[in-house]
């Protein structure tokens, strides 16, 4: 696909939740250009890969990184506050974010779909666990729409009074709607990618990291390909954990006792094998 | 001043907002260290400048700021998210916040003094101008303060119902305190605080500002001199300006037409000069 | 200009010093993308600045820099050694740089021009004085010529004789050519261009700065603009300088006492006044 | 040990390659500020773990890597060229290098202990082999220093004809001996670490990397640990590898044709099983 096929492909917002989007604005570079960069650095040491997608595929694998910040990409997003506020923890990106203290914030906020409202989970502090009830769900849902709704009302009301912008906004709610035109390398942004993609990563961002992928893989196929080979779906095994895999490769008995709870769980978890087994 | 005397002049938090603090946890190097990192850097070159402090305003006055990056400090500190927001932007820095996903977030929130409830500016697009009469402040004050208080309501029943952290912290306001360890070094915190310290950044962010350079002109009492002469306290006139300002002390007529409207009014003000004189 | 007419006037290396250049190979964004990104940053509070020149001025003047970030180039560059090492210190950039450990080093390098080859300055600790008198200034050339022959001779028995190249290349001089890719948003290029025209910046390196400028001067001609007037050729003075300007306007007895011998004379360079005047 | 013990044990330059060394000159932070601020920022998250160790290795197996940028090391390193200019490409630190413009240089640089002098690899692009033989070696580690010896006698030439400082550097050869002094957080010096550690970095370099290692070792002991069992010790496998080595310990026929010649070498190598096994 052409730069030009791309940005035809890709010009409409696509939409994420229920009133946020990511859209593509620009891109430099592709495959062919890292393929490019890669062979001007490494020079002789390349000639004997000998097709772009066998050298993008070497260069993933052995984590020579540094011709994947030659191609960038320019997205224009819309989220909710407490998505940005995760997403703008990645340093190495420029931002564009429409100020509150310049505009009025449009009245949008994010409402959960009942389906993503769940219970704290218990074995993950940082999650969630199981879906309310449809009932309750329900019910809270329409408590976090009100609580929304109510703040807005406080902030229109702060507007029509004359207070300034920069103070009124401070009622807004962290699911209201920003935007932000966002500038960011290849190298980085996969690394984002792989870090938002997780499922430990909150949902409402995560879908924000499945609409840019979707883009990425269009963008650059063969990088894309290759990330998902050995990084997305590659699993690393601490020291302790590869002598416990040596140890079964090798028939012998298995000695577990290296490892924590939590990680024996994972571990097994890793090879897909159950703990009797 | 020595580390330990700094540190433990300033070990307990300095209080900033009606909730907030600035507390000093640690520093690394001084302005004895950024001496010798510049005579190291630039050997002989820095034989002429005889002293500590002639050496350390050479290197602010000719913006050789690498040396300044050699010295670090820690801070932690207490802000609204809508200050936090504002202060993440500078990149350059390492942050540990809070996070809403893994615990409950306390129940505290900024409430603008009346005096700092004021009409949105005219001619300041992104600030704030006159204040509101007392009585109307000190109403629109309650209204988000009751704003809050109902955000923090909703909040914890959603908490009750067993709803996910990450989840419910949505309907929490801008105005939430929220905290984090912030570890800068003095290059880039001296940038933070040249654009922070400004009048046209936002009242609440400027008193972390002012908060953060008490600590720092301790800290390296010889830098933030050289920074207040030659920074803070210098004065930038652009190509057009310098044609105007060249010609009025020839006493020549001068040509303002290069200049617009409003960067007539901010040559005058910088030469604090009315426009007829 | 469009994207495609630039790539195409500019496809060719720009030949700089002996053997180096300076190639366009892409860039993303212009003009007109920064104004929208700053309109869709600033909202309302832009609308008042009607048109695209206006805008990127008040932007530049006021240094609202983030939208600046949100233009792109990729330049494709070879320099010596020792000119890399300088442009290399400018962080906020992605380099693919030719690999002595992957390839053999071209036997190209660098040997000033006659009219190069000058005395140590003696005021200016960094820099260079007047240039050697024909005969010597050949003389010397025509040493480092022999000096580089000479090295690059020990490179190639190095080599013949079967040792590694990452450790033949440590007999090469720091006048040997290099080559990167060099990707760069248009704020950090600015900076670094602001840092290397600069009459301090070392000859060699100033002749790349220029051979960028006149590319950037053609991709974002406006920014371009804007930037000559308020920073290259703009000038800062201190808070002292400051109060001898103000007491010069006013008419009044000016005192001189807080400025360095140094400061006197850069302070009336600066105002173009001879220290009589 | 105190941050007092590890400076006064670390305080004399540790030698490194024949002329170069690692001092170190200041910290910020040990093992016990990365415990607090991870229990600041995950609060409630982090009750369940409950000691530092325990936590420590929790933070570095799972990633959550901002922490260690909360603390911070300043060492004062000499190094050739030709290593500084690898170490460089570590952008997110702050370096302050002896310039060749202010001083001169001093006369060392460095010369391959006989050992060290080895063919270009064959397998390995980027690296030396085996060793050449112990006559052919000294040949060619005496030709190197004679190289040098010659472009250092070119350089004081130069010198007294008067010629700038920063043009007669330009023909001294790569092994020239340079000084920074070098600030970089725990983070991103692990990440450095855990690149120049590697047996593929080139063999210079990694003595530097292993001075250091030293240092950070007695430093931040259980970070340390934490790493070489999670980091430096971890194997990876990719997607292909996982459903060979799955397959391997359901023993079920294995396919290894989704892996090209040199992945399967790799896979058999990280288990440590020859081919045949």
């Amino acid at each position: 696909m052409t730069r030009d096929e791309l940005l035809y492909k890709w010009q409409a917002p696509q939409p994420v939740l229920d009133c946020g989007h990511v859209r593509l604005v620009d891109v430099m570079g592709d495959d062919e250009r890292i393929e490019q960069v890669a062979r001007l650095s490494y020079g002789k040491g390349t000639r004997s890969v000998s097709d772009r997608r066998h050298l993008l595929r070497y260069l993933m694998r052995n984590r020579h990184t540094s011709p994947f910040e030659q191609a960038v990409i320019t997205l224009d997003m819309k989220m909710p506050i407490f998505v940005a506020r995760q997403l703008i923890r990645h340093r190495t990106a420029s931002y564009n974010e429409l100020s509150g203290r310049y505009s009025e914030m449009p009245e949008e906020y994010y409402i959960p779909d009942e389906r993503q409202v769940c219970f704290q989970s218990t074995d993950n502090k940082q999650g969630r666990g199981d879906t309310l009830t449809d009932m309750d769900a329900g019910e809270m849902a329409d408590l976090m729409g009100a609580s929304a709704d109510n703040a807005f009302r406080d902030y229109r009301i702060l507007l029509e009074e004359g207070v300034a912008r920069e103070t009124a906004r401070m009622v807004l709610p962290l699911s209201t709607y920003t935007q932000w035109c966002m500038t960011m390398n290849l190298h980085n942004l996969l690394h984002m990618l792989a870090l938002r993609l997780d499922p430990h990563a909150q949902w409402e961002t995560r879908q924000y990291a499945e609409a840019i992928a979707d883009i990425v893989a269009d963008w650059v196929p063969l990088v894309w390909e290759a990330f998902c080979d050995y990084r997305i779906n590659s699993v690393t095994f601490s020291r302790m954990e590869m002598d416990v895999l040596r140890a079964m490769l090798a028939g012998q008995a298995t000695d577990l006792d290296a490892l924590s709870e939590r990680e024996k769980k994972d571990f097994f978890k890793k090879l897909q094998l159950t703990d009797e087994s």
